[in-house]
């Protein structure tokens, strides 16, 4: 099996990265397609495998390769379906594994986008000992993975691991994709620091900011990085606010699995500690004592990507 | 082993309840002692061993006996020790399992209370055959035990599952005992009830009720339901209140681990449809789709220390 290699796929809400990896989780090629320029999944199915068959050739053909890991936006493992995900084009329930193996002639194993990335983490990043983790991808949304004993958790019907959707604002900011209120994924993304940036400058017409030099249409979470590194009040309030919400979810899920460590992933993890400290401070004002200091919450060293793609290969 | 007892203790945060348990789950032989009469822990074991030295010698002395289980609030199944019990007179880390071992000369496992219901639900009540549930007791206070893939969730510290102490209304009411803000046992535990009852009174003196015709201090969750069920308007909003709370906070944790069933435990609980229904409501108005309708959410069939007693003895 040493000399034997796997797909590994992360489709992610705009960009699907792919890539074959041997059995020391070295990503031997790699590419990427858009997630959603096709109507049909089928046709996108045909990207894919136009773009892998040149890498498939050059690691030696069909016959070096066990078979096809994928990490999708609601990607159930059991059923090997994505069903209703609210980012991608294809809607219902779709048997994504069971065409992958129709058209490749390998065996496909699907799991949830997040999970994979957990599964990365686990395997070759900074968790690689450890049997109680969760994961957080801060990115457009919040998505999670959570290991139990070693095992991602999938629940009884393979959807568990949904922390970006729980309550953290009972009646607050509505999420436009889901019509739930006050959840974790309304503030603690790129497009929830958007949008407190918004209610910000808008709410406090009066107060001064170097956000105001930009349209409002072109205010990213990057944007509110860049004027709070030059010392902006109202940017660093925005790092703040993004934090206290997301340490006071971290201490809810602490309570429910107390895991060793906490590994945040994603584009807003690029504010460094302008989201760590907040974020760090909250978590610990909301724990009971006794899970006080004892949890690691850290920004992974995986490049995202990277992290689901192995992951996705190790399904298999 | 099947002619062969075992011991099952539940220490309460008032009452201690023991029972002596045959291989079919049947409790033989049970009994009570108060948890906090006692300065020192030593001597709270001395009143156990008084207690069940009778019921050993009538089902035939220690050679029946291959151990004793014990569930105790912040009871560590790795260590055996209680550590720092908010509601125990001992305090700091107490090593009952080993100081058991001694007196008893049995072999003696320790967990969390909630976690030997949660135990005694999953081996003889309604989750019986069931891999993925929570039971959430609603007694004095919000003790819960998670189960996933048929194992008790207890994390890496042995501490998981205290999902009473999460937060459900960041900046919300103030819990005496923990000091944190909003948490889910400030509202959805006896303590709780009453005090939304005193709220509601005094921040709305205008109102009548029949709550009116207690003193403050003789109102508690039993006044409030007999109240509710005479028709009382405040009564019937504070279970409204107290479901909605809870409801929210159980979409959560649906939404961390997708549980099969919910199993609620405790006094509470007696107020059936007054609470369950706005808890479902509640409940399912606050999940993603991908898990509406599906969580079945019940009350215990067991009664609460008989399924402790049960889930702790089955801890050997």
């Amino acid at each position: 099996m040493n000399d034997k290699y796997r797909i590994g796929i992360d489709v992610g809400g705009t960009t699907t990265k792919f890539g074959i990896v041997d059995y020391n989780g070295v990503i031997l090629e790699q590419g990427r397609i858009p997630s959603n320029d096709r109507d049909f999944v089928e046709d996108f199915i045909d990207d894919l495998y136009i773009k892998l068959l040149p890498m498939i050739e050059r690691i030696g053909g069909f016959e070096k390769l066990i078979g096809i890991g994928m990490g999708a936006p609601n990607g159930n493992i059991y059923s090997g379906t994505i069903e209703y995900a609210p980012n991608l084009r294809w809607k219902g329930i779709i048997p994504i594994a069971e065409l992958m193996t129709k058209k490749f002639g390998l065996p496909t194993q699907l799991t949830n986008d997040a999970n994979a990335a957990a599964m990365g983490e686990m395997m070759y990043g900074c968790t690689k000992n450890m049997k109680h983790f969760i994961t957080i991808t801060l990115g457009t949304g919040v998505g999670s993975g959570i290991v139990i004993d070693g095992k991602i958790v999938v629940g009884h019907d393979g959807f568990a691991g949904e922390l970006g959707h729980t309550v953290i604002r009972p009646g607050g900011r509505i999420h436009k994709g889901t019509g739930l209120k006050g959840t974790l994924e309304s503030y603690a993304s790129a497009t929830g620091v958007r949008e407190t940036a918004i209610e910000l400058l808008t709410g406090y017409p009066e107060r001064e900011s170097l956000l105001r030099n930009y349209r409002i249409n072109d205010i990213t979470s990057e944007t509110v990085f860049q004027c709070a590194m030059q010392g902006d009040v109202i940017a660093n309030e925005i790092f703040e606010f993004t934090g206290q919400i997301l340490g006071e979810s971290l201490a809810n899920f602490v309570m429910f699995s107390s895991p060793e460590a906490i590994v945040l992933f994603g584009g807003l993890t690029k504010a460094g500690n302008l989201l760590m400290n907040p974020t760090r401070h909250h978590m610990e004002a909301n724990l009971l004592p006794i899970f006080k200091n004892k949890v690691k919450l850290i920004f992974s060293e995986l490049n995202e990507s990277d992290a689901a793609i192995l992951g996705a290969s190790a399904l298999i």
